[in-house]
C-alpha cells in the first residue's frame, strides 16, 4: 500500500538500501553525558515479509510528531495515520508521542490529535516542553526561580509542575543601547535555572538577561532542543527555530547548555522518570528526522523506524551523514498493510 | 611619565617583552578576501629612546575609540588624550578615529570628541557605521533597497549616504508562532542587501526577515563587525554586542557575510576610499585590541602599536594566542612624555 507523497520503496530502492556502506565500522558518539555506538547494520526496509515480526518485537512505540504524524507544515496529516493509532492501541501497545517541538503544551498536543481523528492520554505526550519541566523538577530538582526564554506552552507546563519561572512574553523593559539602561534593568535573586525553548518574543533584552544570569556559575543553563535551526517556511521564507535562539543566549553568555531534546539521551531520562515500566529491548523509535529522531534511537540504544515523510529522505539516509535506522518505510501509515 | 591605571612597563617587562617567542616563525591568516602575512618580529616598548623615531616615522595615526581614547566604559577619558590630539595635530599628522563600535554615527563621536577636550573633523571619522555606507554605496555600488538591522547611528550614516534602507527600530509586526502569521508579514520587493549591525531592538522577526531575505542568493549580507561577541557591563552583567546578533543572522540564514569592522581589511579599503592619500607604509594603527586593531594593522600590512587601557593587556600580548604590534606603549598619552 503506498501513502504519502514521495516515491514508492521499490526492489530497486532495497538493493540501493541494502548496497550502501556495507563495509562501514560501529562508530562512537559522544555528547553530553553519555557515548553510544550507532546502528553499523544495514536498515531493513519494512514490507510484508517483516511487518508481523516488527509489530510482535515491541511494546512501546515512541512516536515523532511533526514529519512523522503530520507533514512538517503542520496541518497536513499523514494519510491513515489515525487508523495506525487506533491499530496499536487495539494491540495493546503502549504509545508514547515524543516531540522536540516547544511551542506546545502537552494539552495543546492531545488537542490537535483529537483534531486528526485519535485519541492520547495527557501522560503519553512528551512534548520537549514538558519534558523539560519534568527535567527541571524530578531529575536536576532545581529549587528557586527560573529565567524563562520560551513559549507559552513551556509557561504552562512550567506552571503545571509547580515551577516558579518569569520572563516569558514580551520584555517588559525598553530597548536602549545606553550602559546605564542596561544596568538599571530589573534583574531578580535567586535565578537557578535559565531555560532557552521558542520564543517569539525573543528580544536583545533577553539575550542581555539571559546572559547576564548565566554569568552565576551555579544557575543551570538548559535548552528544551538544538538541533533544529530554521526552516523553510515557502519561498524565501525561512522560519529560525529554537536552534538558533540557543545559540544565540550560548554565544553571548560564553556558555554551553543541557539540551533536554532529542538526539540527546536526557529525553528518554525524562520519559523514564513517568514511565519506568518501559523496557528498552521492546521500544522502538518511529521518527522522520535521522539526525534528531534516528540519533535518539541510536544514542539511548533503542530500535528504530525511519519514514520518508518530513524532513529527511532516502538520500540523507544513504549519505554516511547521518545515523542510521533499524528500519526505514514510506510512511507510518504502512505498517497498516503493506 | 605614567599615566592609565595599569602597570608602568618596566626594564623586566621590557625583557619579558623581549624574551618571548623570538622563535615564532610567520604565520599566514586567511580571511574573506586576503591572505596577510603576521609580524612575527617582537613588539618594541616605545621609551625614550625611540620616540621621536616613532613620531617621525608616520604621517597618518589611525586611533581606535572604546579602550583607546577612553577606558572600555565608554565615559572615563585616558588622562592625557586630549593633550595627544593637539600635539600630533600640531606636528601635522593626519589623524583618523577608526572604530567597530556601531552604535555612533560620526557626527555623534565629533561630538564625544569635542565633550573630552579635543575636535576633529566629521570626513577624519570613521566609525563603522559611516564605513559600511561607504562600503555599500562606494565600494560595492549597491543599487536597491537595505533591510538594516542596525542602530541609530548607521541610519544617519544611510541616509547621509543617500542609501534606502527599512527595518531600523523596533520591528513592526505582533510577535507569533504560527507560520500563517509568519507567511503573511510584509516583505518588500528590491531588497539588495541585509546589513547587520548593533541593534537594541534585535527581535525573532527581525532574525527572521533577515533570513528571509538572504535566502535570495542575490541579496548582499553585509555586516557592521564580528568580534566583538559580549563585554561585561557589571558584575553578573553581560551585554550581548554586534558579533552575537551577527552571528544569530549567520545560523538563521545560513550565510555568511562579508564584514567591513575590523580585522577585517575591507575597513582600510573603506578609509582609503575617502582618504586616497594615505601611504600605507607611513601610517601606524594605534589601538587596545590586538585581535581587531591590531590584527586589523597586520592583515593590512601597516605598523601598530598596542595600548594597555582597554580590553587586552601583556599576557595576552604574550601568550601566543593573538597578533604581534609593531610597537606596545601603557597608554596613548605615553607618546607625549615618556
Amino acid at each position: 500500500m503506498h501513502l504519502g507523497n514521495g516515491p514508492k520503496l521499490s526492489g530497486n530502492l532495497l538493493c540501493k538500501i541494502g548496497s550502501v556502506h556495507v563495509m562501514q565500522t560501529d562508530k562512537k558518539i559522544t555528547n553530553q553525558t553519555h557515548t553510544y555506538t550507532t546502528m553499523a547494520s544495514e536498515p531493513k526496509v519494512l514490507d510484508k515479509g517483516n511487518l508481523s515480526e516488527f509489530l510482535q518485537s515491541y511494546d512501546t512505540f515512541m512516536l515523532d510528531c511533526d514529519g512523522t504524524l503530520w507533514e512538517v507544515d503542520h496541518i497536513t496529516a499523514i494519510p491513515g495515520i489515525d487508523k495506525v493509532i487506533h491499530m496499536l492501541n487495539k494491540l495493546g501497545k503502549r504509545i508514547l508521542f515524543v516531540t522536540n517541538n516547544s511551542v506546545h503544551s502537552n494539552l495543546n498536543y492531545k488537542l490537535k490529535f483529537q483534531s486528526f481523528g485519535f485519541d492520547a492520554s495527557e501522560d503519553h505526550i512528551f512534548g520537549v516542553a514538558y519534558a523539560t519541566a519534568v527535567y527541571l523538577k524530578d531529575i536536576a530538582k532545581m529549587d528557586g526561580l527560573v529565567y524563562l526564554v520560551g513559549s507559552p506552552g513551556m509557561a504552562s507546563e512550567f506552571s503545571k509542575a509547580g515551577i516558579n519561572y518569569f520572563g516569558f512574553g514580551a520584555d517588559p523593559d525598553k530597548a536602549s543601547w545606553d550602559p546605564k539602561d542596561l544596568l538599571e534593568m530589573e534583574f531578580r535573586p535567586n535565578v537557578k535555572a535559565v531555560v532557552v525553548g521558542y520564543d517569539e518574543h525573543f528580544h536583545y533584552n533577553k539575550i542581555y538577561k539571559a546572559a547576564s544570569y548565566l554569568q552565576d556559575s551555579e544557575c543551570m543553563y538548559v535548552a528544551s532542543n538544538d538541533v533544529e535551526i530554521s526552516f523553510p517556511l515557502g519561498p524565501g521564507r525561512m522560519q529560525p527555530v529554537t536552534g538558533t535562539l540557543v545559540k544565540t543566549v550560548s554565544i553571548a553568555a560564553r556558555r554551553e547548555p543541557i539540551v533536554v531534546g532529542k538526539p540527546h539521551p536526557l529525553f528518554l531520562d525524562c520519559v523514564m522518570k513517568k514511565h519506568p515500566e518501559i523496557v528498552k529491548e521492546r521500544t522502538v523509535f518511529i521518527g522522520d528526522s535521522l539526525k534528531a529522531d534516528i540519533g535518539f534511537a541510536n544514542n539511548v540504544g533503542i530500535d528504530s523506524a525511519f519514514v520518508l515523510t518530513g524532513t529527511h529522505n532516502l538520500n540523507d539516509m544513504n549519505s554516511g551523514e547521518f545515523p542510521k535506522p533499524t528500519y526505514v518505510m514510506q510512511s507510518l501509515a504502512d505498517i497498516l498493510d503493506i
